[in-house]
Formats: C-alpha cells, structure tokens, sequence
C-alpha cells in the first residue's frame, strides 16, 4: 500500500499516481494534496495526525519550499512503515509516531539531482523513487547504491510551556472551517469551564453546540490539543490568529 | 466495497480511510467529503441522489452536528446494501431509495461511548463500526450484542405543495456552482417556456446555453427536479436563495 | 484501469464512479473533477499534461458546455490507450500525446439520444460507454454497432509565435495557486536573466525562492512552458492576466 500527501492541489498528484501506476499493482491511497501550502510544519502536523492511522505502508509525501534548491529525497523507515520525501523535516513527527520507539527511526538519503529545469520533483523524483521503496525495499536500494545512511534535517512541533498557571503555546494548523489546532495539551482545560485566550473570556466545552451559533469556544480536538473555534463559524477570525501565532490561555474561570 | 461520504473536509477523512484499510482489504470509494456543512437534509438529498449508482456496499456516512450528545449509530440495512452512521435521519432518504421495497428497510442500533474528548467519531466509531459491518455482517453483530433492533431517526425530504396552478416548495441544496435545486418535479414545467420563480420570470430551457451567459434559467437536473440556475453564473445568488428557502414557481408564460 | 477527470465539482463524479463499479472490476483513478470550467481548451492541456503519465488505460473525461446540443460522444484510441468523452476537441490533444505516432489515433462516435431532460449525461452516456469500452473492447463495439469510424472534432493548442525577438503567445491555464501557463515554449528564457511580460520586466529564476515573497518571477513550468508566477502569491493578479489571454514575453535584460 502506498499513500499519496501533498500541497499540490489539482490536478498535479494525477501525474504522482499515473506514475506509481506504471511502476507497481499496489493500492494507492490519496491522503491529501491540499496540506498546508509551502508549511513544512504545519503539514508535518497532519501526517502525525492521519498516517499512524494506516497499516503499514509506504508514504510518500511532498510540502517541498526548497524545491529546486540542493536538498536531497529522503527515505524514512518507521517501524514497518517508510516515509518518501524532501529532506526538510516534513516526515520526521510522523516517523517518530510511527515508530514503536525512536530507536527504530532510520533515515536514508538519495541525491537529487536535477538537470533540467521543467523538472517536477513529486512526479520526476519522489513518485519513482516511492515505487522503487515499495517494490524492491530499503535493503536492496542501499546495497545498490541508490540509498544511503544519512542524518536528516529535523522538525520537532513547539512544545507549550506553562508559567503560572499560563500556557504559552502557539497556533500548529487552521483547518478547512477555521478551527484553529494550537499545541497546547487538551489536559490544560480539564476542569474549567472558561479560559483566557489571548485576552479572551471564552467557554471551554464538549462539543461546539455547547455555544450559540457565531460564539468562540474552547474545546480539546481529536489530536488531544486545544482548539480554538466557533460554533458554526471560523476560530481563526474570532481569535485573530493565524498558523505560527502566540497563544496564551489562562485556564480558569 | 466501502463508500465514505462526510462533511469533514479534508486531511480528516484520510483518518477514516486507514482506520478501514487497516480493517479490510476491500475497495474503498469517496463520494464526497464536502457534503453541506453540518446540514443533515441537504446531505441527505446528495446521499440518495448518489448512493443508489454503486453496486451492493455498505455506505459510511457522517454529517453529524449532534456529535458529543446522546446519539447512537445506526446501522440501516437496505436491499443489498448496508449504510453506517449517526442515528439522525441522515441515511433514511436514501436507504430508502436503495431498497426494493419500504419494508426491506431495517435499522440497527450501536451505542456509542464517548469516554474521552478528543474522540473523533468518524475514526473511532463509524469507521471501526463499518469495518466490522462489511467483515461479519450485520447478523454476526446482532448475535453478538453490538448491534440491536432500533426504531430510527427518520428524515424525510419535504415535497412541493401544489395550490391553485402554483408549487410552493423549497431549495434542498445549493451545489459548488450555484445550482440551485429545489423539491419542485420536474414535471412541473413540462410544455412551458417561462416560468416565475419567486416573483421573477424566467424561460425554461433543456439547456444552460439556450439563455446567455449571466442570464437566469429554470431547468429540470439530473435528480428529476427544478433547478433555479444561470447560464455561466451562480443562480443562489441571482435568484437570491439559499438552502432552506422557500421557493413558489409560477409555471406559466 | 479507468481513469476519470471532469469539472462536474463535487458530489457528481461519484455518481460516474458508482455506475463504474457496477459494469466492471478494474481499479478507478481520480484524475481531477475540477477541471477549468465549461473550458474545454484549458481542460485538454492538463488532460495532455497528465494523462500519459498513466500505464495504458480507458481514460472517462467530460467537459462538456454542449451537453444538450447535438453531438456525439467519441471514443479516441491512442496507442495502448483509449479516451472516451464528448466530440468537442477535449480529448485529441491527449490523445496525440498518448500515442506513438499521429497514424494511431483514430476516433469512433457513439450516437448521444437524449431521451429526457434530466440525463446526467456522465453518469448516463458516458461513464456506461466507458465501461462497455473497457471490458468489450473497440473491436466488439465497432462489430456491434455501438460505435462507428468518425472524423472527430478536433482541437489543437494554439502556438506561441515569434515576432522579431519577442514571442506573443496566449495563457493557457491558470492553476489553483494562480501560476499562468502560458504556450511560450521555456526555451525562449534560456539564458536569460530577465524578460519583460507585457511591459513588466521580470526575473526569469529556476525556483520561486529565488526572489523575494510577493514578487514577480518567470520559470519553466514542469510542462516545459513559460509560467507568469508570484513567489507565495497569484501570478494571475499580479500580471493581470486570466486563461486566453495574450502574453507578449521579451526574453532579454
């Protein structure tokens, strides 16, 4: 099984898939190619989140800003799991969730090179090589030569740290309806019915009809951090924030 | 075979496709996951317009504002097919459809427990639900104690009233283009060239091109009923309607 | 293998699906639903773009601003491929691409009756016609009588010419990003540091990082042509440019 992510939108992950057609029978699986556009971080936030829900397979997964720029492909294996893509990070939160322990994250590099300019990396690159993974393994694409041991770039997401009962974190993704994902910990809100979000009295809940429609809330999202949102609205323009943006939430009444 | 419908957006129904592919090897089809926004009704009408197309399957689908409150799963068995989701009227119109005959319908119950916040239904109970649907059966189940005759949730779709030469009826669902379509029969503007929708006349046609580009139209869609459209443009907002609104179409000259 | 694109949006094209996986076994491939609408030059330049990406198959595409009017539906055998779709032109540029040589395309009509004015005509005419293709085969349709030899309505690209120096040419596509693909073909920028766009002098850059967010810039697209792009930005609203429209590009300083 391969699965297929980028910020490609449409209709370039065609191209991906026409090529992984050519070169296996797997089933492909589109997990999304509208991740958050040239944000490594915060598309590394999606693929924690979806690909430790997949049996084990190979990722391949594009969010490429240097593209074009002398990075290499990177292979990541995981536990029974390989992760395909730019050498910027993009893989590594989801490698280390896939993984039963960090000791287990393994990374390999395979140069790119790139000799002419109407290359396109996802389907040029990262779609051949992904075929390569599936069909033949890491084993074999290092003792050929075509892989190598490599320390990757790194991405760790931005811990919130508490001061005072104050959580200072930051805004991870918006998603599609404006809800915004920070990383603090859904445990921060256990207990209380309000908190402060950036100055704002606002009701933390269950379940967004908690609110009238139009009203801010604060809830514990299904990744297990806060969320700040509307009922029926957008969070992102109730709260003023944007993905990367502070947030400080006062647990409490 | 699988199909999954839902109003999640994206990255959030990859989530559903590797809980079932972790589940199952059977095919797993999209039909969409930009049903209306927490609208059970308007999705309802996309579900039987879509659903009776496939071949036997069982049908998760998940539009679900009442996520977080007392509801359970329903499970409806349909002819030869089976349909997964909240027990809130979401899967009638279109189990209906897809069965031979109204007494072919039957409903099961699954509780749901929601133990912890950051559950998200569809990956933590629909898709498991599903999954264990299309692999033991609803019968297994039954026997087993997960599943239990239930008395549903029903929906059912408004008709148009007729009264004196007029129809009064209602736009169901506003598609991506502006198409309008209302509960109105087709039938209702056999063998007339213009129509008044809501006070404004308006030719009838077979096709968008038989008016101009920017010019409204009123014509009969695939579902079998009236569309309040315009030719290139976006007729929610020429006629000014949106879903839920009341509509009186005037056949006439 | 069946591949499906058109620019029907969402939910539409899982009716097509559905209807597919009735008739036949073989796996289904998204290409892309949202194609540039009722366009059906834009539409055939990422037919071509991504189609012969894909090991041969029965390529389903359908856009379509004459659904209604009297045409036929064709279907295009290219080398180990077939395209199947409306007689407007969309699919003979792709087809060309697919097959070796120009010789071995040739076209069948299958007559279109349109019955009753509800017919979706993707899911009713040519999603059944796409399976029939796939599983029967040209050769047994041709014998039957579904389909017959025809001179299919033909579409070809427009050329970029050269002028002088300058090179007056058209934009073909704009993508979802806002990147213009124009017809210049990229080699006009070989070797040249700047270009003027309509007036606008321009970088001419390898990768969008190379100028600074909001600007300008000029690349080669992966398609091989000149792209009028904005790095983090829409090249469209920048150049003032939307598909068909006419761009004079000076390559030089």
């Amino acid at each position: 099984m391969i699965t297929l992510a980028s910020d490609f939108g449409s209709p370039y992950p065609a191209a991906m898939r026409g090529v992984l057609a050519c070169k296996t029978n797997t089933r492909l699986h589109d997990v999304a190619h509208d991740l958050p556009r040239q944000d490594v971080r915060g598309s590394a936030f999606w693929l924690r989140f979806v690909l430790p829900e997949f049996p084990p397979a190979v990722h391949l997964a594009v969010v490429d800003p240097g593209v074009g720029t002398d990075r290499d492909a990177v292979v990541v294996v995981a536990g029974d799991h390989v992760l395909v893509g730019p050498d910027n990070g993009l893989l590594l939160p989801a490698a280390r969730a896939l993984a039963n322990d960090q000791e287990s994250v393994r990374a390999h590099a395979a140069r790119v090179t790139d000799p002419v300019s109407e290359t396109f990396h996802g389907r040029d690159v990262f779609a051949p090589l992904t075929a390569a993974v599936h069909e033949d393994g890491v084993v074999a694409l290092r003792e050929s030569g075509r892989l190598a041991p490599t320390d990757p770039v790194d991405l760790r997401l931005p811990d919130a740290t508490r001061d005072n009962g104050a959580w200072h974190g930051q805004v991870l993704v918006v998603d599609d309806f404006g809800n915004t994902v920070t990383n603090v910990p859904g445990a921060a809100i256990d207990g209380v019915d309000r908190a402060w979000v950036n100055g704002m009295s606002t009701p933390t809940v269950r379940t967004f009809a908690e609110v009238s429609p139009g009203e801010r809330l604060v809830t514990v999202g299904s990744h297990g951090y806060v969320e700040c949102d509307v009922n029926r609205g957008r969070g992102d323009e109730a709260f003023g924030v944007a993905a990367g943006d502070t947030v400080v939430l006062h647990p409490g009444r």
